[in-house]
Formats: structure tokens, sequence, C-alpha cells
């Protein structure tokens, strides 16, 4: 690809995309600022790497449209932008070859239920199983080893990755993608204790729906609900290994990272961002825009929208940061504790 | 179903079922109280929820006995029991379809061992692997695509849900139900380290044994023995994600919630109760009805029966909360140090 | 096998196998020392498990070479070793039946894409899928049920269980071992933020790279690079459900526990070991034999070679564990605080 042709590419994206240099090459892959080579495109976001304008072998690299770029024009060019990064990432869109998941059409191998209704170019791959009654919209793709149980419906565009399971029911939006092994609409975890000690299962009547454009990682588990739905909302992203519990409901646009863990009946806002290995006890609310750092240990509701958890139990983070400080003075409180009392013992007693 | 019905169903389980209330009306579904219309059954268990016997669409509302009901009981029937939750997990069991994991038989695409012995009306799924020497026992269902190892024994009325592995000589008890994804009797994570900084893999030569109506969730882990058996005791339920290392003895009707891990050589007494994301130490012991919360750390024994842990390095809960109190009067203690070295500052020193 | 075959089999580990007893008689499996019986070949490493070298019914026991036995050896035998642990799992490893995870060659019921180049001897399980253009070295399983994407290339000797699933451009060593369930080379978790809220997938164009001798456990993730590849280096150990994100670089010789988390374009140094459950921010730099204790929350960069890390936020051993000790003593520094201005009050103000 020229770099002209990457340059009018990004006028699809920006109002003012210029070019610095000779604009003269061929490029042929995106790279790393640190490692990229010729004929390779980069891009520098942040000002600690500014010291690659000089260093860097790439014969382009995208930049913020402040940054002066004239002195290191020799032998290779700029594209100045408003957004370096977002530029950088529609230009990998453009390089990134689609992945070939399945063979186009049913594969020979796929099992389809009875009643099972197949969209427009749907992709099934080998051994997956789709069940009866299922719904699966045009352009979607099942992959190898998928088991799609019954009366699932899946929107068109959607990617499903080999090993997903959808329980029966499930209900996914348009263009959802589930990476590999994470299993949707398992029973949740709900048992009524007997007086014996013994536990009597509590049937899991409910199903689980994910919103358009929704992305799950690798073995997450997200849970049915008891009845009605769990519900994953629209342009959620859930990275590997998280969990989210019957009954939860989580906001649009919201991000939680991997190895979350998310308790039955959670209500979560839109646009939150959830850090790895965060926990969150059950029937709790949070707001819109919520951001709970990582590992924290989330055990109420917080309803201000906007505000940044961090800690255990998780406060807001003017009050965690102010309580480590104090965590990490408590060396010099002893040490001052120590001297008052030297002091004292010094003084006659009752003077 | 009429309401009649209901009444009659659960006099099988509580000695007095008392109608306040029309009992007229059919009844079609069971629903959360919040959202139950017309035709539909609900409960309150929770007094907070008590509001909802005047706003509630619910035809008929389960209710504990001393719950006064008359003045609410126009155009809607109550039942009054003893337990009113327990009650309605009942009614759920009542309206719950068995869901259909498989068709019943042997799918013909279902790869069956040599010398594997299938008790009478198992069903085992589309392109389900049973190895040599299995027995399953009589009306067990393998989900489509679990693929159980040689010389596995899996007990009566077993459900073992799709892309389930059992690894070689695991033993499951009866009635036991393996949600996706999980992963039974893998090596143990054991590595003798060598002077020169490598490591020899120790063989993980035993087995996972699974008692009798042990549930386990999606996604988790249980791995098998060094020598000897990993035990999960009867009753025992483990969510999604959670990992027991090899060598660990889980006792009967011990409840484990989402992404515990659990370390190798843990002995767990009865009728414990885990809370997500909780650690334990290897070679730990912990009596029968221990009790740890969400996130805490357990780092050593804890062998008295009935004891609630909490916090990092987990401790019993008393200790725990009043270390957690002082931890947030630290600001306090602060201000009572700044001001004892005002005063003292403020003294003759020596006088 | 009889004791002095076991002998002769430790001399090639050892400069030194003395045996202490008569040496009659058979063994027929190695065992736990609490519960060894008589035929059974048992070790006692650890000091504290010396009272067995009376009690055990093991017919034949290893020990340290420094342990007096010429006591204990009515009726058994022992061999003294330099290392009693190292030599009893050679001992485990001599008893161990290899694993038959699918009937040698390729299952016919295997999928084998166009241009894949299968070694000598490799095995393919029922039903597993191996893509276009895969190269599979010579002697190595691919267990039943495996998905292996396109253009994956697996060394020679390697173990693949059921239902592991390898993305597209994997590149896996030699006797590499990855159990069932796992994920590797998903897409890493990078999404970029839009003024709308909503966000744009940022593609994920590398690969995970896997070096000789490896062993992943059972669930764990690995996602591949956004650009580039996720190394795991030769030997390294990755327990279940384990999440290691894009463009990490892991060591040579790390051992990972189960569900530790780490967090994106962290690299870590050569035989770090790393406990249950602890997290990792992103971008940052572990020296090579860094130790991070279960549970602890590492936030920045550590540097010396062989630090061992602790707490939240991770701190060095010593002072994490001056911190908790500080912790500990919150209650005798109040006492002490409410003593002082105790004495205080007493004395006349300002005096």
């Amino acid at each position: 690809m020229t770099i002209q042709e990457i340059q009018a590419y990004l006028t699809e994206f920006f109002d003012s995309v210029e070019l610095v240099g000779s604009g003269k090459g061929e490029i042929s892959a995106p790279a790393k600022i640190e490692s990229a080579g010729a004929g390779e495109v980069s891009f520098i976001a942040n000002e600690k790497y500014l010291r690659f304008l000089d260093e860097t072998k790439a014969s382009l690299v995208i930049v913020h449209r402040s940054v002066n770029v004239a002195d290191f024009a020799e032998g290779r060019s700029f594209l100045k932008v408003a957004d370096p990064y977002t530029a950088f990432v529609f230009v990998l869109k453009k390089f990134s070859l689609p992945r070939t998941i399945a063979a186009p059409g049913i594969a020979p191998t796929a099992v389809i239920g009875e009643g099972a209704v197949m969209g427009e170019g749907v992709t099934v791959g080998q051994y997956a199983v789709v069940g009866d009654r299922c719904r699966i919209g045009a352009g979607s793709i099942i992959g190898p080893h998928a088991v799609i149980m019954h009366d699932v419906e899946i929107g068109e565009g959607c990617t499903i990755f080999p090993h997903v399971v959808c329980y029966d029911g499930t209900r996914i939006g348009r263009r959802v993608v589930i990476h590999a092994g994470s299993v949707i609409g398992a029973d949740g975890f709900g048992f009524a204790p007997q007086a014996d000690g013994s536990y009597v299962k509590i049937p899991q009547m409910g199903i689980v729906e994910i919103g358009d454009d929704a992305e799950i990682g690798a073995n997450a588990t997200i849970d049915r609900a008891t009845m009605g739905s769990t519900v994953i909302g629209k342009g959620v992203k859930v990275d590997n290994l998280v969990q989210v519990a019957h009954n939860c409901r989580i906001g649009e646009h919201t991000v939680i990272a991997a190895q979350a863990g998310i308790s039955g009946s959670v209500i979560m806002g839109r646009q939150c961002m959830i850090g790895g290995q965060a926990g969150f006890a059950g029937h709790l609310e949070l707001a819109d825009r919520t951001s709970v750092a990582a590992q924290a240990g989330v055990s109420k509701s917080f309803l201000e929208p906007g505000t940044a958890l961090r800690g255990y139990p998780a406060q807001p983070m003017r009050d965690q940061l102010r309580h480590e400080a104090m965590l990490r003075h408590l060396g010099s409180m002893k040490d001052r504790l120590d001297e008052l009392e030297q002091r004292l013992l010094k003084q006659p007693h009752g003077a």
C-alpha cells in the first residue's frame, strides 16, 4: 500500500491528515515503533516515545498534529492527525487479513437441529452442533466444535469461536464475538440450604441476553438468570476468565478485565471500567462510568456516576489513597509515639 | 396449574399450607415479585419486600405464615407456609421443563470405547467420546462433545454438560452435575526444581473422586492427586472457574463460590462456605462449617468448627472486623498524636 | 520391581544410593508415607515425617543419607540418597504407565487441513481438527476434540489434551504439554475508546510462541500479541486458569500458579515463582528469580534479581512483613496513645 493510499484512507476518519516528508515508498506492514523497519508504518501517541522520531527505521510514522517532525523527515514520512493512536488502529484494521475460522458454508460434519433457521451466508464449522429451533443471523460464523443448545438466537454478523457453549435459550445480538471456551448460560449458583446441612438446587429458569457489538473473551462464564435474564449490554467488552453470575445486568459499553468476578444480581451502569481480578458482592449497584481498580473488592453500592473505586473494601479513590498514605506512615507514627513516651517518662509524674 | 394444585403440591413438603383469598385463576409461570404479572406466582421471604403485598400484580404470592395478608387478598391469593423461599424453589421445580441436552440414546456420532459398559437409558450426545472400560450409570446424560477418557466411572443419573473433560480414572458418584467446560482430573501442578533452574515433572498418578449429588460449575478445574485421590465430598457445590488443586479433600455439603482457589493438599471440613475469589495456601486444614469471606486469603489451619474467617491473612471475623475498625480510625489516631505533640512542645522541656 | 532394581535405577541419577535392610521383596507401587502398605515404596524428605520411620508399613523408604535408619530396618528396607524427594519423583516416573489420550495414528474422524504436514508417529484423536498448513512434529499427540486453527506449528513430542484451542499462527516448541480446555492465542483485550463512549476493536495481529518443555494447565488463557508475539519461555510452567495477556514475555523456567493474572506487556524474568491469584498491572518488568506471594498485587517494576514480593501493593518481603507486624500492633499503639492522653490530662495545662 502506498503512503498516499494510507493518507487517503485515514481522511475517511479525520478532518486533517497532513503528510510531511517524501511520501515515497510502499508500506507492507504495521509495527511497533521500537522494532519497525523499512517499509513499515508505526505511530507515536505518547510523549515519552518521541525520541523514536529520530531512531526509528519505520518508513512512515503517524504522530499528533502538534509534533514538529520537519527535522526527521529525511528518508521517512509522517502523517499528522488529531489522534494518532486511533489512526493507527484503523491502519491495523486495514492490514489485518480476515481470519478463517471455518470454510464458508455448513460443514458436512456439522449437526443442525430440527427447525433451526440459518440466515444467508452462515458458516458452521466442523463438528459444531446447533440445536433445535435455533436462529442464526446472516453472515454469522459458528466455529468448529461450538455447541449451541436448543432455542438459541444469534444475530447477524456474529463470530462464535471453537468450543464455545451456549446453553438453551441464550439470545445474542448482532456482531457479537465470543472467544474460544466461553460458556454462556450455565446454571446460576443457587441452592437452598436444608435443615440437615444439604442443599436443594434452585432451578435456573432464565436466560442470558447479550447486546449488539459485545465481545466476550476466552473461557469466560456468564450464568443464566434464575428467572428473567442476565443481561450483557450493547458494546460491553468482557475479558478472559471473567465470571458474571446469575441475574446481573451490565450496562452498555462497560469494560471488564480478566478474572474479575461479579456476584449475583449486581446492576452495573454504562461505560464502567472494571479492573482485572476485581470482585463484587451480590445485589449491589454501580452508577454509570464507575471505575474499579484491579483486585478491588466492592462490598456495597456506589450510586454517584463517575466514581473511581479502589482497595478492599473498595472506597472512592481519594479516600483510599489517603488511607494508603496513612498506612505508609504507620512507622513514623510509632516513632513519634515512642518519643512522646520517652519525654513523658523523663518528667516527674503528675508534675 | 390451578392455585389449589399448587397448594396440594406444597403440602407434600410442609405441614401447613394455608390459602388466603379467592383461590381462583390459573397460574402459568413463576416470577420475581417486582415484575410478576397476572397469572403468575411469586413469593416474599424478606421483610423489606412486604411493601409488594399491595403493589404486586401477581395472582398468587407465597408468604410466611406469620404475615397478615387479609387486607391484600382482593383480586389475588396467598399461600402461607413456614418457609416461603423453599416453597417457591419447589414451585420453580414444578414449572421448570426438563432441559434437553441431547436426544435420548447413543448419538450415531458418539464414540464409545472398547469394554465400556453403558447403563440402562444412558444418553450420549453428538460427538461425545467415551473411553475404553468406562462405566456410565443408568439414566446418565453425557452431553455433546464431552470427552470421557479411559477407565472413568460415572454413577447413575448424572448430567455431564457439553465440552466437559474427565481425565482417565476419574470416579463420579450418582446424580452429579458437571457444567460445560470443566476439566476433572488434569495433572496436579507438581514439578521438582533442579540445580540448573529447570524442573522435572512429578508424575500425577492419582485420580479425582466426586461424591453423590455434587454439582460443579462451568470451566472449573479439579486436579488429580499425585498419589491416591483428590476428593470432592457428597453434595459439594463448586461454582464456575474454581480451582481445586491436587490431593485436596473437600468435606460433604461444602459450597465454594466462583473463582476461589484451593491449593494442594488442603483438607476442608463438612458444610463449609467459601466466598468468591478466596484463596487457600497449601497443606492447611479447615474444620467443619468454617465460612470464608470473598477474596480472603487463608494462610493457616483453623480447627475450631464454625469459625468465620475474613481478610488477608484471614483471621476470625471478630478479630478482623476490630482490625478493620482500627484501620478506619488511623486518621483520628494521627490527629491525637499531633495534638499530644503540640501540647508537649508548649511545655518547658524537662519541667 | 525388586528393591535392587530400584537401587540400580536410582544410581543413574545419584552418585550414592545406599541400601540398608534386607533388600528382599517385590515393590508393586509408590505410595504416601502415611498410607503406604506392604510391597509399596515411599519417601521421607521432611524432618517432621521422621516419626513414620517406625510407623510406616512400606516395604521400602527412600530417605536422606544423613538419616540413621539402622534401628528401623527390621522387616523393611531403606535407600539413602542426597535428595530423597527427587529420587522418589524418579521412582514415580518409573511406575507411571503412559497415559493413553488417543489411539495411535490419525483417527478416522479427525479433520486434517490442506497442506498440513504431519511428522512421523503423530497421533490425532477423534474429532480433532487440524487447520490448513499446520506442521505437527514427530511423535506429538493431538487429543480428541482439540482444535488447531490454521498455520499453527507444533514441535516434536508435544501432548495437546482434549478441547484445547490453538488460534491461527500459534508456534509451540518441543515436548510442550497443554492441558484440557486451555485457549492459546485468542485476541488480546484491546479496544480504543471513542468519543461517544463506545470502543473500536484493535486488531490483534500477533501470535503466541511457547518454548520447549513448557507445560500449560487446564482452562488457562494466553492471548496473542497485538503485533509480534506473546512469548512463554522454555520450561515455563503455567497452572490452571491463569491469564497471560497480550504482548507478555515470560522468561525461561518461570512458574506461575493457578488463577494468577498477568496484564498486557508484562516482561517477566527467568526462574520467577508466581503465587496463585497474584495479579500484575500492565507494562511492568520483573527481574530474574523474582518471587511473588499468592494474592499479591504487583503495581510497578522490580528490577533487582531475586526479590521476594508480597502484599497489595506488592513490596519486598522484608518491608511487607514489617508493615504487617506494624498493622498487628495497631491495637497496642492505640492503647499507648490513650494512656499518654490520660497522663497529660492529669497534668496542669501549660504547666
